[in-house]
């Protein structure tokens, strides 16, 4: 009887992989979940950690807590190696092999420098929670560090931050750590103030979050420039090492410089066999089908899906998830439509009581932008519990200016020197 | 005018040199708190990190935070390399030369492995966020991977988790991860099942919690026993290695192993060039000074203080506090008094509604100690979002027997795999 019942392998429990194994759930079928790390995370909120705002744990839960009703959904912590789709088996590093009826890779995406890969030790971006607590590190430590360097350029360099890349967690990244450095702390140091730091946003496109209409667009760029950010549109960064990014000819003399400008799909076309995009992403075809291969989906940002419109679907959230329904949907022969992308709106945020919202024909900015941004961002959140603990956070940083989370861990002497070799002298 | 003012550095700001800063501020006198950490640690609570109860945003708050508002304290991120008495000033590892009219030394300790330093890669301790974090990898890491090993001698490994040390911290640990692997995480797993895990606390004395009287030792014991703990009473490790504990002749295979047995001072004995006693503790005067130096205090952990009756005071939190008050009363020439400790009672906690308390007549145990206990510790955390966030987390895993931050972060692959050497076979 067991037999019989089609296998699934869904590979990755991000927003995507998760949400079809949730659809999965309590079916007549046997679901197999494999994801390296032991958590689904909430990467819309990744910039929040890197930032102070919030612990890791607030926007991280484990898969397996979150599957452990669905009894016919067994979670595997493991990468995979290799797909040998000839033998419908995936081989995993673990030195398990699993074989699937039907296979879900959901894999997402990592950081691209655009082949400057050596410029990622000096501008980390934000994927993972380790990238995130570093990015925190990085920033708290700048502080710090700042507060007792006697020679001005140093400290002008520990208190310059660039972020890299005008897009939604560009711009987020941005307005919070203006906030962080300009507002939050000012009451803790000594001799460093609110107007010592500078916080440069670097977008080599015309404007910030290209996917918003242009009043958005202002609005954000207004909004960032309130907070104190300067922003550099139309400018492409050059050169990035140890303390300093070059836009066109200018140098900016930077100790913390964050990436928030490309992204790369994980490998998965390689492992398929499967063409690939410029992006590295599988190209799929409106069924989400591996060409040739009807029994293997790729979703989420791993997929390169149309839009109907000749133009391809953003890498966000709300697309992993309406395809992870899609695909589950398919495989329980509920649906025999191509997929189709539903978009429910746009959103971003950028301070405190700042944020922008598309909602095709409403249009909302400022306080109102924000609180629909912050009732969303909750409401998606996984687990009661990260909710409850989330709103009580940011309820105390909204009301005391402060930030709960202003931990430095891991390896504090790892870190470059404050402004290396170009500006010596002052400290022994 | 301002020259006058005294000038006092402390080093170190866990429980005494806070309490030290704290006491010292809005006075007229100038304080430089020197920490090589960012954060003051709530320590009694971090086995509660390392066993998923709570984050450690929740137990450590911003040491510059929490003196923000007194203007006569600086604080510096930095470590000491030398203390230059007879120039009185204090050489830190970022160049810099802070003068000093008093001095207060408050470095406390560290792990001591009793000269087995090699121990230390396979039994990690927890004093720092990052033990905490690291032991908190290893023990959901090796439920993970217990839930696909097939080869049964390799998965009772990796549910074997032995503790070392049968104080407090070892006593906390054990019944942590008894409930940790035995009750939290039963429902998300699919073949391993909480009888399938082995908790052992090792103790070289003859009874738990020496610094306790014999009924709540007792009582401690039969708690641990109910939570399902093995405990080893006389019984001393003789050789850690790889996924195994050697307890006299006997071999017990475990994959986790957790060091909660010795402590040793920090080197400030050295800095100083004062006498030390075995665990490497200044011997302190009665008024909490270096020998010959009236204006060099050592206090918490560091100091090997008696107790008036021929026996060193314990290292825990209150007495670093009440001697950190101490010291700051005798800067500010308001005692002349030798320093004499209050002892309001000694508590420890086994788990869930479980706990001993030992207030001289009267004594507690079972659920009014817990409560106790759990009052207690919130109440001395410091920061009320702390405070508020500690209680919410608690109360959401009392009710729902989850862990609220069980997150496997840092490298995953770094770890020794499952049962190495000695067992192999089954999986390629």
């Amino acid at each position: 009887m067991r037999s019989v019942r089609p296998k699934i392998v869904i590979v990755g429990a991000g927003f995507g992989g998760l949400e079809a194994a949730k659809r999965l759930a309590h079916q007549r079928v046997d679901v197999t979940v494999i994801d390296r790390r032991n958590h689904h995370l909430f990467q819309p909120l990744l910039y929040q950690v890197a930032t102070a705002a919030l612990s890791p744990a607030d926007i991280a839960a484990p898969i397996r807590s979150i599957l452990a009703n669905a009894r016919n959904v067994r979670v595997l912590l493991d990468s995979v190696c290799a797909v040998i789709a000839a033998e419908k088996v995936v081989r995993l590093q673990g030195g398990a092999v699993v074989e699937y009826d039907w296979l879900v890779v959901a894999t997402g995406a990592r950081h691209s420098y655009f082949g400057r890969d050596d410029w990622s030790r000096h501008a980390p971006g934000i994927k993972t929670i380790e990238d995130a607590t570093d990015v925190r590190r990085r920033v708290l430590l700048a502080l710090e560090r700042a507060e007792t360097e006697t020679d001005k350029l140093r400290r002008d360099a520990l208190l310059t931050f660039v972020v890299v890349g005008g897009g939604p967690t560009g711009v987020e990244m941005a307005g919070a750590i203006a906030e962080l450095a300009r507002k939050s702390v000012s009451r803790d140091f000594r001799s460093i103030t609110p107007h010592c730091s500078r916080v440069i946003l670097v977008e080599a496109g015309l404007a910030l979050l290209p996917a918003f209409p242009k009043g958005l667009q202002q609005r954000t760029l207004q909004s960032l420039e309130q907070l104190g950010v300067e922003v550099h549109l139309g400018a492409a960064v050059t050169e990035i090492a140890a303390n300093k990014v070059c836009v066109g000819n200018d140098q900016i003399a930077a100790h913390t410089i964050v990436w928030a400008a490309g992204v790369q799909a994980s490998p998965a076309a390689e492992w398929l066999g499967a063409a690939a995009d410029r992006l590295g992403r599988v190209k799929v075809t409106p069924e989400l089908n591996v060409p040739n291969h009807p029994e293997i989906f790729v979703i989420g940002d791993t997929a390169a899906c149309g839009d109907g419109h000749g133009k391809a679907l953003p890498g966000i959230a709300p697309v992993a998830k309406q395809q992870g329904r899609y695909v589950a949907d398919r495989i329980l022969g509920r649906t025999r439509d191509p997929f189709r992308y539903r978009d429910y709106g746009n959103l971003a945020t950028i301070g405190r009581s700042r944020a922008v919202a598309d909602f095709g024909r409403i249009r909302l900015s400022g306080f109102a932008a924000w609180l629909v941004w912050c009732v969303a961002h909750v409401w998606f959140l996984v687990g009661f519990r990260s909710r409850l603990s989330v709103m009580l956070s940011w309820a105390w940083n909204y009301l005391t200016f402060a930030r709960s989370a202003r931990l430095i861990t891991g390896p504090v002497q790892a870190l470059p020197a404050p402004a290396a070799a170009p500006l010596k002298g002052a400290i022994q």
